[in-house]
This record gives structure tokens, sequence and C-alpha cells, in this order.
């Protein structure tokens, strides 16, 4: 055992060290201030190993992986986020497993200035499960509930790629050798959308991230807000790769029913449209334009060239 | 998977709801208001099936003991609890045992006037990881680091109880029935020393709560504090049925070196002595003083009735 009480220790030395941190790793708690006028956004994901990941992940992109998706549920509400504390459950103690698990988990960290202020290592079945907190000015949070009927609905970017690479896996698609790649690299190094979250503060009407597929998470939206959607696919943003992937329904299951990429969805009213598309691209984000809000409560309906088209299989697929 | 959506749901309905809790549970983060001139003061536990707990342990227990453990750390700084997030890996869902499980957790929360704001329910093996927050007034935390030359050290309560529960399993030491039946109930439902760790603010110089054991709890204090300490062990407070524990070996082994019990472990100075064991036992706590801080960096004596003697082995004992 006490080789897990080093790790924690091991896990100290490293990182950043931000100034509302007053007391950090090694005390009964971590001490942090939240600044005046702000409000503390906390999310918390686990993943769990062959559920969540394939066991064979490269550990420098678990620690990434692990990281990113709590810092994209931030992104989705606008946070700015802060700091992190970490339950890692690990089987043995592996310090080159280690080594690469915190160098992933600590570039991002770094790069977003996010501290680990805390946390439990101990030993059991590989889980990890990360409880992010982040900070946003008074009542500027972008919830799931606001969508309007009128709104334009967009995400940040394209779809499918990291379910393209799960499934490629799974059912044996035929892909390149360097295409395959590339969308691994998708898969273990999501880019969570946390400068998009911020700019949308203020314009955006609701904000979801897509973790469950973009039909799923627009259903609660929808859920949330008592509206309808309609979804133009042709509008949906895919990779080259990915349009040229037959049969269509595949293509179409992966665009829009498969998590894992991690762009934002969020609704714009018509008047802040031009400037919510200008000030992404500012920060280098291209917003595609995929439908609009209606005022049928809860439906969700798609278009196809303008024709009406049935939903692929519903998304929250895992492994 | 879905199931365990559900689970998500299931949990939403409960507790108690605060009023500084902007975004409660269902969308991608909780939005919470931490008050003017407060920290925040952030701990992580993981309880691990096996390793942490027998996996018989009642679900009701595992509940409380989840949640206390963690309501222990904030105590420990001093904090007053306000919210949690829980990361639950679960084999399967039963839907009876997490009937008793949430309702465990939920006494306590409520008890505490503590909101479960979010977390992430998944399949796996049994683990869960709480991230327990609390706010305290600005710089009012109290660390492992302020103990002087001189304070007095105690703690809030009998010592060893949990241990002898859990040794009386693995170990098969013959005790009654009743006996056994009243140390498991101490054992599964710690109680958190919440209010002594307020009352203690500005008052001890040093606090931790004892969970890898006296020893091991008191050493952390002597190393982040750079001073030694001597213990009289005729004056570490144990039950009745401890009292009678034979050999004396054991007796010193799970009152002195095994966590557990959760009660506090304080350093004041001679000033405040009289001040802090009135405040605390208004409180209903009976502080017993049982030894004092020395100038020897690190180093920890044990006396009894006087005579040097050996340290037993050391603490974190678990399963």
């Amino acid at each position: 055992m006490k080789e897990f009480e080093l790790i924690n220790h091991y896990f100290k030395g490293r990182g950043i060290a931000r100034r509302d941190v007053k007391v950090g790793i090694g005390d009964d708690c971590a001490i942090v201030t939240v600044p005046e006028k702000h409000q503390l956004a906390i999310t918390t994901d686990t993943l769990v190993a062959g559920v969540h990941f394939f066991e064979d992940i490269p550990p420098r992109a678990l620690g990434h992986r692990a990281l990113a998706v709590n810092l994209s549920d931030l992104a989705a509400m606008g946070a700015e986020p802060t700091w992190i504390s970490i339950g890692l459950t690990l089987p043995e103690v592996d310090m080159e497993w280690l080594e690469a698990f915190t160098e992933g988990m600590h570039e991002i960290a770094e790069y977003y200035n996010v501290q680990l202020i805390g946390g439990d290592t101990t030993q059991g079945p590989l889980t990890i499960t990360i409880c992010a907190k982040g900070i946003i000015p008074n009542d500027k949070a972008l919830t799931r509930s606001g969508a309007k009927v009128g709104d334009w609905i967009y995400v940040t970017g394209e779809l499918g790629d990291a379910a393209l690479a799960i499934e490629a896996r799974k059912r044996q698609i035929p892909l390149g050798d360097k295409q395959l790649k590339r969308l691994e690299e998708k898969l273990h190094f999501p880019t969570p959308r946390v400068a998009a979250g911020q700019v949308l503060r203020g314009m955006a009407t609701a904000c979801i991230d897509i973790s469950d597929g973009l039909l799923a998470d627009l259903q609660h939206i929808l859920n949330k807000s008592a509206v309808g959607a309609i979804v133009n696919i042709e509008d949906v943003p895919v990779s080259a790769v990915m349009q040229q992937l037959q049969p269509e329904a595949l293509r179409r299951e992966l665009s829009l029913a498969y998590g894992d990429d991690y762009e934002l969805l969020f609704t714009v009213n018509d008047s802040n449209k031009g400037a919510v598309e200008a000030r992404l691209r500012q920060y280098g984000v291209e917003p595609v334009c995929i439908g609009q809000i209606t005022a049928s409560a809860g439906k969700l309906e798609l278009l196809n060239e303008g024709e009406k088209c049935p939903l692929p299989r519903s998304g929250y697929q895992h492994f």
C-alpha cells in the first residue's frame, strides 16, 4: 500500500501552480479562492477500463482524455477551468505507465492553466474519476434550458471521427494505416472547446458538449428547453474520411448518434448569428449551422436535402 | 447502459436543496455560489470493494461511510460541508442495493446540510469516488503545518473500535455478539467531527483527521510543522471493550496504529487549552489531551506511565 501513497507524492511536484490555490496537495483538503462576482462550475466524469476506453489505450492518451472530457463539460457551461481532483484506481504500480499517464494529464492541464489540487490513489481495477472545477462570472453560465423557437443550431466542428476510430477496430472497417492513425489521434486526444465556450457566454441561448452523440445531446436541449428542432443532415460537418465512408447508414450513425468528439452543440438567436460566427472564427473555431429550433416540444426531425428521413439508432454508444 | 443513466435520474430527486446551488444535477456542470469572504475546501476519497471495505458491507452503511470519510476531511480543515459529487461504478444495477446505498448517503447528507450536485454512474467493479466541497472564512483553514513547541496534543474521542471490528473478523478475536455489533456500528457509521472542526477554527494550531492511525497521522503534523511529539499512551482514550482486550500489544496496535475511527487529532497552545476544552464540551465532544509538541523535528516518542516504549507497527492498515 505504501507504494500508492508514493504516487500522491509523485503527482504533487508536477504541473502548474495557480495563485488562487492557498493549500494544494498534501493536507486533508485543498483550499482555493473563487474570485469575486464569480460562481463555481463543477463536473465529474468516470472512465472505466473496457467500458469507456480500450484496455490497451496508450497511457499518455488516457491521461489526456480523462481530463479533456471533464474540461469539455466546463466548456459547455462557458466556464474557465481552474482546478481538478482525481480519484485514480490502479491494478498495480507501474512507474512507466504512470509516467506516461501523468505526462498526458499534465500536458493538457498546463495548456489550459488547470492545477491538480488533490485526489486519492488506490489499488483496484483501473478506474479514473476526475472532478473538475471552473469559474464563471455570476449568472453567465450556459445551460441546456434556454433554447427558443427560431434559434439556429450550431456545432463547433466535424463529427464522427472518434466513433469511426472505435468502430474501425470493432467492425473491421477497412481504412488505410495513415487514416486510422489520424482518427485514433482524434479519439485519444480530443480538444475540449474551452475558448469557444467562454466566447459563447451571453450569446448562446443553450449549450451542451457532444458526448452521447449529436442527436441524443440535442434531445437533452430540447427536453430542457421545451422546444423542438429540425436538423439538416447534409449540413452536419464530417471529415474527408467520413465523407468517403460507405454505406451511408453507417456514416449517419457515426456522425449523428455517437459521442466522443467533444465538440460543442449550441443555439443562438437570429440577431446574434453573425456576431457568434465572427467571434468564434477569431478563436480558430469554424461554427457550422445545422438546423433550427421549432415549437414542437421535445420533437427532433431530420431532413436530408429537404426530405424527412428517419432517426438513426440512438446515441450513447460505448465499448 | 441506459439503466445507468436512469440511476443519475434516481439520485436527482433525493435529498436537500441548498439555496447556493444555482444549477444542480442534470446539466453539463453544477453551478454553485461561494459566499463572500469565504474560501473553498475540496477533498476526494475513493473506496474500492475488497480494499477499503468488506464486499458484504450493508449498502446503507457503505453509503454513509463513503460520505462520512469525506466530511471528516472537511472537518479536519475546519470547513463547513456544502456540496458533493459522486463517481459511482457498479457491477450491475440492483435497485434494492441502490435504494439502501442512497438512503445511507442521503441520511448523512441531510444531517449535515450537504447537497449532491452531480456525478457519473458507470458500469464496472464497485468503486466509489466522492469529491466533497465545503466553505471556510478566508484564511481560517486548519492545516497540518501550524503546530508549535509546547502545544498540547488532543484527540476528540475513543480510538481503535473500528479497527477491532475489522480485526475481530480477520483474526477471529473472541467477542460477544453484542460487543461485535456495537463495534461494527462504529466501523460502518463513523461520525465525522464536523462541528468540532468548526469550533477549532482560530484556536487549534494544527489539525488532521485520524484515517491512517493516530501515530501515522500525528507524524504528518510533525513533518509538516517541523516539530516533534511525546504521546502518553495511557492517556489515549479507548472504549470499555478495548480496555479489556488482550494482549496489550494488540490493544496498542489497534488504538495507535490503525485508522477508521475518524476522530480529529489537533494541537492547541497553552493559553487556549481551557477555552478549547470548554467550547468542544458545549458541542458534546470530550477532548482528551494525550501529549505535547516538542522541538525534536519529526521525532515521535511514546511514554507509558512515564517510561519510554517502542512504537507499535506503523499505521495505514487496510483490508
